[in-house]
């Protein structure tokens, strides 16, 4: 396995495998690597002949007062699990590296990004749409892959490789949780023993509010209990508890297919979110 | 001479050519083709194995009050010129093809942006960016081609691609003018004879106040006196008349080398640019 820390030798990299007709599959990832990555990381050494893991904590698409600098870093772990993996190149670029003095580029998508996340993030989104256009352009994958637990981000990135005409494909993995149906991610860390125990109510409680949709429920009024739910389930705050279209994230009226709840909830210091498809629930 | 009007037909159309190692030329334009326009082909022809012209009036390059509906077009006159000069292929796509329903993407260069047109005409840039970096995905060029009439652009379009790490050559061609001085534009069809005979103003007043500048020569009243000329050459509006840096396009305060005068100046209905290197002014 080799590791790559510069954007050129990058793309020397690659190079060659492209121009063998190797296709190259991508799994951009902040690092803390867990379960989630891996499979992320299995599926795409199934499709692709050359398979690259970025590792690289985006200052970009942290706002001031969130975790960058608390965010879990243990590259050494982080390694031996991509070694075990079969991943033959990680890409871990420094912040100078992505973002050399004067850089001034940002991408954005409209339309996708202003709920949600979007609302309660301002900037969170342009920082992942620009590192994720400069990974992309690092590494020249034939397709990329991201999990469903960031389903907006996943949309977005899509929307952003049609608009942006990337001929890359973006190929969603569904959410790997643990045994009691929390969702895995790096900020799992951040919980104490007694937050644990709590945490896993954000998928009891979006499963209930799913379970519970039929053509005459007013979704309002069921967002509204999944979010008294949530704060009499130990939750200190909830950003937003929301039923929209799986597609296009808007909100919904009424009860139809394709849709999808959406939740972002506080234990203390830690913001959790999570998603799940109506249609998958019986 | 090939015209293709979609993303994926221009695609394959150079996918050949870049698999053979020739060398693939973009110059993209929005019609209404002049001289100038042809001293980017002349030089693309030079340079690259294979030319590709882009022909299209970017509608999100305008604001809701200027000139996207009569902005000139003459197609079949632009496809003679372009044929005549040894262009391989002409891009001419229709906006639904640009921007299909939904399109939701904006490439943004912050800094550069700032000022000169950039304030005069919010959003501008964001279209040209956008626009732009959509052409380099369809045409996958080795090297594009910009004229310096349009700076600010042309220093824009270079951060975006170093920016986005785009690996394409941004090369600029410094501004064709009539025997009069005035700086080529397709926006000079709007002008009726006794404007035309006005416009080189622009240039003339420009050189005066370039050709003045020594190290003890107060900028600001250079510039005050500069648009005074204008205004009292017979422009009717004066958008700036400014003394900024050639690179990073920052307000200076004092005369140094690496300076260049820039102008916006209204004849009635016509906004004209134009700009000149200090260092090139004896």
């Amino acid at each position: 396995m080799r590791i790559i820390r510069t954007a050129v030798e990058m793309r020397d990299a690659v190079e060659p495998a492209r121009n063998d007709g190797v296709v190259v599959g991508l799994v951009p990832t902040m690092g803390a690597l867990h379960a989630g990555h891996l499979a992320l990381v299995r599926r795409a050494r199934l499709d692709c002949g050359l398979v690259v893991v970025s590792l690289f904590v985006n200052p970009t698409q942290f706002n001031a007062n969130e975790d960058f600098d608390s965010y879990p870093r243990n590259e050494a772990h982080d390694l031996e699990l991509l070694e075990r993996n079969g991943v033959d190149i990680v890409y871990a670029p420094t912040a100078a590296e992505m973002y050399p003095d004067g850089f001034g580029v940002t991408v954005t998508v409209t339309g996708l990004t202003e709920g949600l996340c979007g609302a309660r993030r301002p900037g969170h989104f342009d920082g992942v749409t620009t590192v994720v256009s400069k990974l992309f352009a690092h590494c020249r994958p034939d397709a990329a892959y991201f999990g469903e637990k960031d389903y907006q981000q996943l949309k977005v990135v899509e929307r952003m490789v049609l608009d942006l005409d990337l001929s890359i494909r973006i190929v969603g993995i569904p959410v790997v949780r643990e045994r009691d149906g929390l969702a895995l991610s790096s900020r799992n860390a951040y919980l104490n023993v007694y937050e644990r125990r709590i945490a896993p109510a954000l998928q009891d409680t979006m499963r209930a509010v799913a379970g519970r949709l039929s053509g005459d429920v007013e979704l309002e009024a069921q967002c509204r209990w999944g979010r008294d739910a949530l704060l009499a389930a130990g939750f200190d705050e909830v950003d937003y508890f929301e039923i929209r279209d799986s597609k296009t994230l808007q909100s919904v009226e009424a009860c139809r297919p394709g849709l999808r709840v959406f939740v972002a909830a506080w234990l203390r210091e830690t913001r959790l979110i999570d998603n799940v498809a109506v249609d998958e629930v019986e």
